[in-house]
């Protein structure tokens, strides 16, 4: 793939702003990924725009980043709106990457912006349960139809590999650990195993504390050209693979939707599992991240239970994963997740996140998820990004 | 611009279905265009989906295309969703072009579907509605919002230009003229002037008849490389300008949106308002359609009343505009139109239209707009097109 770069990030701290509008939610992360990229709102020449539950939860359809961007001086350009579920901020990220590579901008704006908590519960759940196909799913509503058909891949994989409800809540326990020393976390308290594995459960065997919260939140990235990137002399991190799929529904246990994106990233990259230094991925609960650990390569078939006890995916371990939290600690405000992501990610390729760097790091991972169908995600992306860090 | 062809054109006819799903409504126009191109599902790389209002209308949001497209053999691949309101459907070309020029595709798919119909109007007009600033608009629901604005350019361009209400009714018989011919629009009855202005008024001066209904429908493109088109012996409609930009609130008399962007795509294809011999224009109402002329540079600033009394939009005439008809006489479901608007296009390119064909069409254009900020539209979307037919 030709040089893409990340030039700028900015992020807000995920959580419940029942009095922020999508417009409040985004103006801070805007100007910090500005300042951070050195440019000014005049100079961005395109912007793609992740939101994907605005239409239910505050009745905004349509033109999203028109009613967004032009208060923060961002107006005229070619404005994007992208809608893929949870993985619409990599979906987003993807488009922008796509536009550099096409060679129509050198300077391009992606934006994640969600309000998913809402005083009435029920609104958050029909927006969650809009990521399916309603007109195949008997669901109704309510944010239970993942719960229930991750927990069913859950059961398959414990029988398979060996691996136990503490495994999973080890996880858990990491990602609480990680997200507390990340200021920008949702949720920042430390828990035992033991306390995550008494925390009320919300569909058995998963806790409270080992799935993602209800939050909201917004993420941007600056992406520019190689010319650019030296112009504004930064170009430390580079897009090395921006891989997009979708659901097939004829995916066998070993080649699912995640395999076959992972290892077209990896290919596009020219680089291996073994080469990663960090990785965030889609924890829509610490489960989730069990399972994925195989199907993103970081360990062989079966061999997740090892990887967890072994302390490798823990910040100081071979491949740490979700050094921000997560989904469950950092916080999952739908259009923003891939976006916040890539922003953390960015942080630790630069070397210089206070509390919770991953020492090193030159070369990372993103993944991404979003929505049901065909029983696997809609949505998948993977996003590997490298260091050109003078060192 | 590189070169990027259309391949493949498909749409069904527009109209009021419903009993008819997204699903459904997408199936044929996919079938029709794919067969266009001759290719098969399996070799399309992407797709670029383009719909605003599901999400209000039939509550689907988040993850259109992925419940669309597999049912019609289409799955695996990107799939990217789009929203820009009544421009969703240029916007889902232009990010498809975007990617043919980015080299990661030799073959792309872009459909635009909506269902707007309810049988709770209410429904549709909030769904229209949606495609302004929630948050800024005191409208609470409504398309007047958009024909109140309208009204108010309209008026002034009256007492600039020396136009009256009977120019803007020449403009609907035209356009209703022109969709009797075309078997795919929703409207296909012969209207006279006096009928125009005599049918019920809808915001003062505009009548039933001069404004685009509510309907459903779907529409399908096959874009592709340089390389494909020539494989599949389908070289003959280029891609010569592909353009999108959004609102500035800014804009003066003599550039706003419309300006801006035209401006940008003649400079892309390297050509001028002269060179083109048939346009697609977002003629939400006839008097939009008169406004246009001056913007879209086909007519000197004030020389519309005069364009229409010399006939020249008519087909047969120096520069025929909306030979299909139009949104007041084909229809308009929202992200739909813009890939519709291409779809008559290309027919048009090739020569062989029955019955509304423009002689010796070479050069083409489409204008698509959508939404409402900061006092224009939202979003505006410019495509150029060529015949490369060998004569």
């Amino acid at each position: 793939m030709q040089p893409v770069y990340i030039c700028g990030v900015g992020m807000n701290r995920f959580g419940k702003y029942p009095d922020r509008t999508l417009r409040d939610l985004a103006g801070g992360p805007i100007v910090d990924a500005l300042a951070d990229a050195g440019v000014q709102a005049r100079d961005i020449q395109a912007a793609f725009v992740a939101n994907s539950m605005a239409g239910i939860v505050t009745g905004q359809e349509a033109i999203r980043g028109q009613t967004i961007l032009p208060a923060h001086g961002i107006s005229g350009l070619p404005i994007v709106n992208v809608e893929n579920a949870c993985a619409s901020g990599s979906t987003a990220l993807h488009q922008a990457v796509t536009a550099v590579l096409a060679g129509l901008y050198d300077i391009v704006l992606v934006l994640g912006v969600e309000k998913l908590f809402h005083t009435d519960r029920s609104v958050s759940y029909r927006a969650l349960s809009s990521a399916t196909d309603l007109a195949e799913s008997a669901a109704g509503g309510g944010s239970s139809v993942f719960l229930e058909e991750s927990n069913r891949r859950l059961a398959k994989y414990m029988e398979r590999s060996g691996a136990t409800i503490a495994h999973v809540a080890k996880i858990a326990e990491k990602s609480h650990r990680n997200g507390a020393r990340n200021p920008l976390a949702q949720y920042r308290e430390v828990y035992t195993v033991d306390e995550i594995m008494a925390s009320p459960v919300v569909t058995a065997p998963l806790t409270r504390l080992m799935c993602s919260p209800i939050g909201d939140g917004a993420a941007v990235l600056v992406i520019c050209s190689q010319a650019a990137a030296r112009r504004l002399g930064r170009d430390q991190v580079r897009i090395a693979a921006s891989v997009l799929r979708s659901a097939t529904g004829q995916s066998d246990a070993s080649m699912g939707i995640a395999e076959r994106s992972v290892t077209a990233a990896y290919e596009m990259a020219g680089i291996g599992p073994g080469d990663l230094n960090v990785v965030e991925l889609h924890d829509t609960t610490a489960a989730s991240e069990l399972m994925l650990y195989e199907r993103l390569g970081l360990c062989p078939a079966g061999g997740a239970p090892e990887l967890v006890d072994s302390g490798a995916t823990e910040i100081g371990g071979r491949v740490p994963v979700n050094p921000s939290g997560g989904l469950i600690s950092r916080g999952h405000p739908v259009g923003a997740t891939g976006v916040a992501q890539i922003c953390e990610l960015t942080w630790q390729l630069r070397g210089a996140v206070d509390g919770r760097q991953v020492d090193g790091a030159r070369t990372a991972m993103a993944h991404n998820a979003g929505g049901t169908v065909l029983g696997e995600p809609a949505a998948l992306s993977i996003h590997i990004l490298t260091s050109e860090r003078r060192v």
